[in-house]
């Protein structure tokens, strides 16, 4: 975009959940490269990096996986009341094949063995450091231009299969990943009136919740 | 730490779980709004923003978390094999009162109410967009020359009772945030010989697992 690198806060700024801006051409693999580095640097509890990311450009997958995301976004639908069944109808949640590339971030509980350092006493520790490396991989994307969309419209048990996705290996994000036009100024599900932001005094509290 | 604002990849590369590194002195107000601010502008499922950030600095509560830790730090120890135990033995877990501040980090899964768009079939992703704020927190600190380090030998429920978290709502990460004389070169664990890190090529695949 620019010649200076992006800085921390620019990155965080103007990174968004994308859905539509994607342009169709194909991230290059110096930039895929680079962003899986971002992810892999990030922090894990006991070091043990429990990450693994599946990277999907073949058409047809990209297809057979979108047209199930459509199926859960219908079932979505119907469970919604009237009022905000017709705010989410424009709404679109995923741009699976517009992206050109899927990375699919999975989560190993049994990388680190029995004694995993810091998931003794919370054992989720161990999946949140799958999610960390997530947003290392957004931030460095949008440092490249690159948009990043995380759809959450899927069976899980559905992409497991489909990824052939070892026992006792868990999947948690489908991102699309791709070249944008541009990232929105303002997040989707505020522009579309589906849910307002909060103001951060609101979220922050002294000394005790 | 330099006037030209530090990129996206330069924060990734330099990012630390600090421990023994904190100077003492307290992070300024500014400082703190600011990496708060980043936090807040992480992705959340639905746009719910599902995460309060708790801060505390009463030295009191401090040292009180940081006698609950070396409890659990203990039992941890107690629990390994000999020879782990000699590789753990010098190895810090937490820098509670040196970095003069802690963020507890907590998620309400009510926040958004009954149609979360996008949580239907991932309930976890919820918590994980709490987590996504606090990888925005750990990067923003380290652009301000801020170290965080994420103390995880606790008991939910201690920190629940002790923080005052309503019923519901539950603490996920105890960060330490505070100056820091350097980041490490090299994170801790693996200086100290206790887990190295595996190659990218070994958690990246093409198309399938």
């Amino acid at each position: 975009m620019t010649s200076e690198p992006m800085s921390v806060y620019e990155a965080i700024r103007m990174r968004r959940d994308v859905r539509a801006e994607f342009t169709g051409e194909q991230i290059s693999e110096e930039q895929l490269t680079r962003i899986l580095e971002a992810g892999h640097a990030a922090p894990s509890v006991g070091n043990t990096q429990p990450w693994d990311f599946v990277v999907v450009q073949k058409p047809e997958t990209l297809a057979t996986f979108a047209e199930h995301v459509a199926g859960c976004r219908r079932d979505f639908a119907d469970s919604l009341p009237e009022d905000r069944r017709e705010t989410f109808d424009p709404i679109k949640v995923e741009g699976i094949t517009e992206s050109g590339t899927g990375i699919v971030v999975t989560y190993d509980p049994n990388r680190g063995g029995t004694h995993v350092l810091g998931r003794r006493t919370v054992d989720d520790t161990g999946v949140f450091s799958a999610v960390l490396a997530i947003q290392n991989i957004w931030l460095a994307a949008v440092a490249e231009g690159v948009g990043v969309g995380w759809v959450s419209f899927y069976e899980e048990q559905y992409l497991t299969e489909m990824m052939n996705v070892p026992e006792g290996v868990r999947p948690i994000a489908w991102l699309c990943v791709g070249p944008v036009s541009k990232f929105q100024e303002t997040p989707d599900l505020v522009r579309f009136g589906w849910r307002a932001g909060r103001p951060l005094a609101e979220a922050v509290h002294r000394e005790s919740f």
